[in-house]
């Protein structure tokens, strides 16, 4: 998980490439960077840190130019936030390049001993090196040539953008796993980013999404960006985006995710309608869980209350709690609403349960808060399988759902009953019209090498 | 607005303290401060910015002894943050104390002129100092009977805690305005402190509010807290504490603040039944909104939806926007839910109108995202009158209702129809077993020299 | 140990103050601070840090006015470097007023009790504070009687400048024992600093030393200060400016610190001169010893060397060395240039010893590197006492010379030889026509209560 | 001009890295890192900054292992500090490797332009690069071939330290350019570093200089390193080590660099002998030109004095003076010694004369401050050509003595008179035993490609 983003044609590229970041800063908040082209040269910054530190003043001056990519980078452990903070630059045959990278690419071991064998060297651990070596080592003319060529070597959920000294070249995989959409600037020129909310602060008109196996190419020859179908589309979104990664007042495919979530929320109270289920109230894990708590309670007439209040002064670095303090790391984020609460039976839901033990903690919390019962619902399938598309999900061996049935994860996190949405229930939430990437709930991974 | 803390009887009272302080958050994010006290000495750590980021391990350590206060401080113009920081420390005649306060002495300057003509110094401008100065040109012999008599010169809405070398004093003023409750740490000893929602953040009961006219001392000769009536109670507490300030979580005066303010939603919306109004959705302005709209929806049935979105990554220092993208600075904190109200009729919810201006830009970003109407209701009354009473409210002529008609400023926030409480409303949402400061509403300045 | 500055009646007030500061730095570092007045109000910006970190362009900006003191803060044991930083700043009877001090007041507790017992209290542990409850406490009319009044209850070495809302009154004390004086900005206005070095760098030429007892009053009425001699001057100014504090290029009472020291090495030399001593070279301990090995070589026909390097680089924060590198924290400091002293006898010059640790592990740190015989010179007699007046030396007990004969400090450090100035030697070194305050060497403390 | 350094077979590698890297501070300020290895794994932490700043305690934890490389980068115009830092990392087919670099590479652009041909991308402008991707591509099995071959297609001024997982390989040019030794740490293990002055303070013993042309490999299976003349040696070890670069406590090439710098000011005073030339006082330009000054002194017989103070304290950040205080940047960083030199005929010494400003400046303070005359005194030859092999020095057209003769030097800085030392003079001083690299002044570039 992280974001891209891209301006082309517009002279507060790099400003206007920073607020983009900015309003898709939940995709990643480790480190941030941008490139801009201007008279042939290629300005880059990029540090650690969230957009609004990174890109003071001083930096924007520095980044010249009509156009400009950008990278927000989630935190993966064992990474160098510096070293690996994008764009990734570098100087090669035709000249200068700059690239960014949002997904994950599964063969890249394979290319990586490849290249490495005919004397490559990789001087950090991310794969969009392998993109930036294949294109260098293209024996092609064109820049656009040889990032076809380099693509072709290429498997994995991926969107880049390739930026030279006077073009952008955009690239979503086959299969669109990671979202990707073009818009119109009302300043002038064109955005394509991660995802819509970007839009909506940089004041673009959403176009439409970037399609599977394309190749959008900005070029000041053409007015337009020229587009080229790389790839025969098979289309299959993410359907983590809708779960959990993308803001809710983000358009992806065509579908609202605020609006799939409170579907998500409405279909978990369908399941329990024919249930002798009495509950006083339904209460979202925040923020993540509100969309489909509203959608359960539109559902079933349950009523919705924010029993659980999310405390944002949470920063970084804050006193380690002492033996005395244990769990207070969970309650600093979350605080029970207490007198609401007490003595109340409730219909909690969650966006996932992955390792189990925040879920654990929160029904706890709510228990010790005078909670007389606690039915925990989950607006998405049991995770069983890791993700090699871009998410970062831990080893299976420490997903939950790999290791319980469902009846002993809901003994294990103490919870008075449990139930997750199916895979079928999932699919028709978001919109049955499509088939989607589904791989950490039924283990198809689809994107074979 | 500020908040404060006392510990008293806990090893690990300072960092009890700043984990309190933590919880209250809310309440002032401009300085943060905590005096301990240790064998006969105070320390005193305070610095401008949040608590998470002054108090390191290292302060907490330097901190020792089993006593402590602390402040929040909310910036206000004019001041400055390292100097005005709070706990005020002072040697007197009687040793040391420290002091920390919430509130507003409203003949601040005429204490202030008498101790000058005779000859004192003020080296800040906050009328913790006052208190100081009283308690130390008193001529008692014993520190509780110097506070009683420097409370008798002072007149305002207060709530302090002096801090002396073994010692605790806490003071709430005689008509209770500013809220401080009564807690038993499950670690041992006691705690006082702005809000509830501290208490559960240390693992604390609940005992009481601490009166109006209260003053309790804590020492190491007695297990419990003295109590000394100092005045005549004639509670009152602050309105707006409900309405705005406090955490949702919070309990004060026996009600909790989340339910007073899904009462208010509730009056909203019975007061609107009998009209012809046909709305699509219930919208918060998130996050202050959100309970009253809860309340609003379930009362009329109209759905509730977070048609707004809020956006926590904004920090203090960010790029100034440029001419080109002027309502930025707004927009960068709130979001439309374009899919969601695009030609949809809003009831939108938000807690208070002060000078306007906000509204107005939330309602031009709900029309420009496509909404039909905009209903514009407010939870609570039209603010006519300064608070003296320890709030940052503007001049009255910046106050838009003093200025202007209800129609007036419906017309100037271009909403479709405006409502607010009436101040009855607001008093039976919030009970109407007692008598509260409501003089923002009603200009009944009650406190007098 | 401190520094103060003035400047009056130039439009760059404040800037020129900090370049002044910074001049001086070498007189502290653990805070800075300049009040500027403009317009009848006070500005003041402190913290801790070097003045080239607090005193930004913003910083800057923000002390309008045409006049400005500042203040360099030396770093004491036990003070907290935000709260005792200065100028310190109050509001009294007469209005605003900023005081900036360097020196110290010995009968400060006796003053602070009886002021406490009216009724003060003190926020600080800075003797500035007596000075200011002093002048608001006068009954007097005009600021200057207030002053005067205030200084018949002070006893010490000291300077002050108090700033109010349009004049300076700048007050050195009797005995002129810490160094202060008045030069003319080039660019027009006054400057009164500790030392003349500043004078260099803002472009101002020395009129004069302020004159013990006297008061100088800067205000708009008057082209030039008015001048008012307070009490009969006792001239003693402080020998120790001479031996260490001052910087080289400083004049103080007519005389050239740097040639003072010259002077202080030839005294040396010439008392060693009928000794049976043989030395390859003198070696001074950089960078204090400089100016007395010159002069000692000067005399003695000795070549100097630099057999020691002093490394510029270390900060504040360092790596803590392990037990293995237990040396490592005088080493990273001063370095012995091994090629130049193996095998040979060298004279060091040192210009004092306090405690011993210091000399010792430079005496063992040549001694390891090779270096065949070190006889240890000091340009200053023996420290016996403890000073009161305005400089940081340890308590009594932990002084070598206190504790020890100058033969046992010998075998102590493991010198081959050690031989001190006596106090006469000192003092004709200085010049002999002026009586010095000598009392860390011969316990005259002649400021008395 | 940077520093490297390799320490090998000691559990405090990376500690006693950091220390060696703190003693070399002086060769670059901009930026720092070092890469240990342990476990088959390499770790490297580099950022901008001084080594006090970068190493922290948490930095030199991460830095697990037996052995440590580490680089100190020096500024130069155009380089991005963080991402230019050394060492570069790499994996490639034999594993992971991370090399620093002291010198220049002058067929840098040539090698990189073959290498990119063939399909290479470089990251970075460093030409560290070069190397890393040559012995990534060469065919050979063993890394010690790999570097021999991407050695011999390197031509240049060079010293390379190559760490793999568990041995180390350090080079140096065939003509010892810049400078490179070897120790023995009484600690366990050995050190490698640009100078002796970082031998003293991690308790090393100087074992000899790296030969010209060879290669050192550090391994667990020999106690010894192993040696192996890799190209035949044609010494011409850089003289401006001597000159200007080098702490004056090395020993480069069996020459203490202090000694060779007095050399220089005794031939300057000897060329200055039969002269009628009437000075007071001899007056180094601190601190480069001081152990010069002193042998002038001590041949002619003229006495030295300090006459210009250096301030510590010029931080890199600080107020940028206004148009009324223009000189004040100079200033700052020296004063001149007003009581001293006032009236006076001064002969002052600085090291060299590159772009003739500064030289400029100092004779105008000096007169300023009333110096009668100023003869100015250069302990190098003039500088006609700029350096390729490693010392950042500007284009020929900006080097004073390349568009003006030494009469015409001398107007420019209005000196009274002004002599260089002879090319043959700067030879003799050093040692007449050895050749050399004297390019900057003779223009003789002898590394041709």
């Amino acid at each position: 998980m992280c974001a891209i983003v891209g301006i082309y044609g517009n002279n507060n590229a790099a400003r206007l490439a920073s607020v983009a970041l900015f309003a898709m800063q939940h995709r990643g908040q480790e480190a941030t960077g941008i490139s801009s082209s201007c008279d042939g040269k290629i300005y880059t910054k990029k540090d650690s840190g969230l957009v609004s530190e990174v890109f003071t003043d001083e930096a924007l001056q520095y980044l010249k130019g009509n156009m400009a990519i950008g990278h927000n980078r989630y935190s993966t452990a064992g990474s160098d936030s510096i070293l690996d903070a994008q764009p990734v630059f570098a100087k090669y045959k035709l000249g200068e390049m700059s690239i960014v990278h949002n997904g994950n690419l599964i063969n890249k071991e394979e290319v990586r001993n490849e290249l490495i064998d005919k004397g490559a060297i990789f001087q950090t651990g991310m794969d969009t090196e392998n993109l930036i070596h294949l294109i260098a080592k293209s024996s092609k003319d064109r820049l656009r040539d040889r990032i076809k060529e380099a693509l072709n070597k290429t498997v994995g959920a991926y969107c880049f953008i390739v930026q030279s000294r006077s073009k952008q070249f955009v690239i979503r995989d086959r299969y669109g796993i990671r979202p990707l959409s073009l818009g119109k600037l009302k300043s002038g020129g064109y955005i394509v980013a991660s995802e819509t909310c970007a839009f909506d602060l940089v004041d673009a008109d959403f176009i439409r999404d970037v399609n599977p196996g394309e190749m959008l190419i900005f070029s000041e020859n053409n007015e337009q960006p020229e587009s080229i179908q790389l790839f025969e589309p098979e289309y299959r979104p993410c359907a983590f985006e809708y779960v959990y990664f993308a803001r809710p007042d983000s358009v992806i495919d065509g579908k609202n995710v605020y609006i799939t979530r409170e579907n998500m929320g409405k279909t978990l109270a369908k399941n329990d309608a024919n249930k002798d289920l009495k509950v006083d109230m339904v209460v979202p894990v925040p923020d993540s869980g509100v969309p489909a708590a509203l959608g359960y309670a539109a559902q079933s007439g349950v009523p919705f209350e924010l029993g659980i209040i999310r405390n944002h002064y949470v920063g970084r670095t804050f006193i380690e709690p002492t033996q005395e303090m244990r769990n207070l790391k969970v309650r600093m984020k979350l605080s029970p609403m207490k007198s609401l609460i007490a003595g109340k039976s409730l219909l909690v839901i969650d966006d996932s349960i992955v390792r189990g033990t925040t879920s654990k903690r929160i029904v706890k919390m709510l228990k010790d808060a005078g909670a007389k019962e606690v039915h925990f619902r989950v607006a998405s399938p049991e995770i069983k399988f890791p993700c090699y598309y871009g998410i970062d999900t831990p080893n299976q061996e420490e997903l939950i759902s790999f290791k319980m049935t469902k009846e002993e994860v809901c003994k294990y996190i103490e919870a008075d009953s449990l139930e997750y949405l199916s895979i079928e229930d999932l699919r028709n939430s978001i919109g049955a019209d499509r088939n989607y990437a589904l791989e950490s709930f039924d283990g198809d991974y689809f994107v074979t090498k």
